[in-house]
């Protein structure tokens, strides 16, 4: 996607540890009308696949997965949590995440009252690093008997395995701004 | 608002503790027409008030504080966050927040390149109970010089003491629904 390659080059930050900061219009301050753009080219790249919920996982998913249900009609987005909180309901589906930007383990939950079987599940996410949070969403919904018909990802680092991973257990994975090297004076090159 | 009303009466959940449950729409899953709606109804109350900027919290804010923007020309949403992230820029401003749902302190962060001296802030938020998390971006923002135009809740408790506590610093609040009462036998009344 031009116009969000472009924008990743223009104010998006190298930080040591190979991080891609690009808080500035997605993580922390966020570009409404870039979300909708976005969102517009989920729809284009998934329509085919006729999802009918899409799946999120806190915090920085919700405005883009926000952004793309408007686009399928206005289906309903659900966020998967990373804590347990005091009032979800018991018996929640989990799986495990460990993140590498943190370097800590997340329990990620589901209530089972938003995620069912025969569901057709539109998975999306911001960043695709090394896949675990995509890879916990897809778990749960394997628990739910739900049906991933698609994973999204705003931006993934080529050189990473997550994208590769999710595709090789066999979902569809678009990726809209694909990073292939981070050179240390700044430079951001898009494959 | 009308419409909110009726659905927080309709699926809408009383738990042990006093707790308004009502993530089938709002804080788990999410109604994006709803929040549209609700949008909507934010840019009806604070149009005269000029926002350049919409600060909120994550999670459950950030799906309204994006509708709303659209309404007020997509002016940029910027998310307080609740935890220190490994790839926050040092020098956050920061808030405390006692979160009486969960009992634990929070610290509340915005980072100092997303809120400044002059900008007009509308803070926005899902739940208005003890006033927390609001006085909490309420003095983010006076820590960043900026001017706080305005407060919108989706829902607040009126016999709890969030919406008097912010009124009675001089700002200007808002709420889409106001529970007077919630009863033993699942009855929701509003002001």
């Amino acid at each position: 996607m031009k116009l969000l390659e472009e924008r990743i080059v223009k104010d998006g930050k190298i930080l040591p540890g190979d991080i891609l900061k690009i808080d500035s219009f997605l993580n922390h301050q966020i570009d409404v009308k870039l979300m909708e753009e976005i969102g517009e080219e989920f729809y284009r790249l998934f329509k085919d696949k006729e999802p009918d919920k899409i799946l999120t996982i806190e915090s920085s998913g919700i405005a883009i997965a926000m952004m793309t249900s408007r686009n399928f009609g206005y289906i309903p987005v659900v966020f998967a949590k990373k804590t347990v909180a005091a009032n979800m309901a018991a018996g929640a589906y989990e799986a495990k995440e460990h993140s590498y930007t943190r370097n800590i383990e997340y329990t990620v939950q589901v209530s089972r009252e938003y995620l069912h079987e025969g569901d057709r599940v539109l998975i999306i996410d911001d960043f695709l690093a090394n896949g675990e949070a995509m890879h916990a969403l897809i778990r749960i919904c394997d628990q739910a008997g739900a049906k991933v018909v698609g994973c999204g990802s705003v931006v993934c680092k080529t050189y990473q395995p997550g994208e590769q991973r999710i595709k090789d257990l066999g979902y569809d994975v678009e990726v809209l701004a694909r990073v292939k090297a981070m050179t240390d004076d700044g430079q951001i090159e898009f494959e």
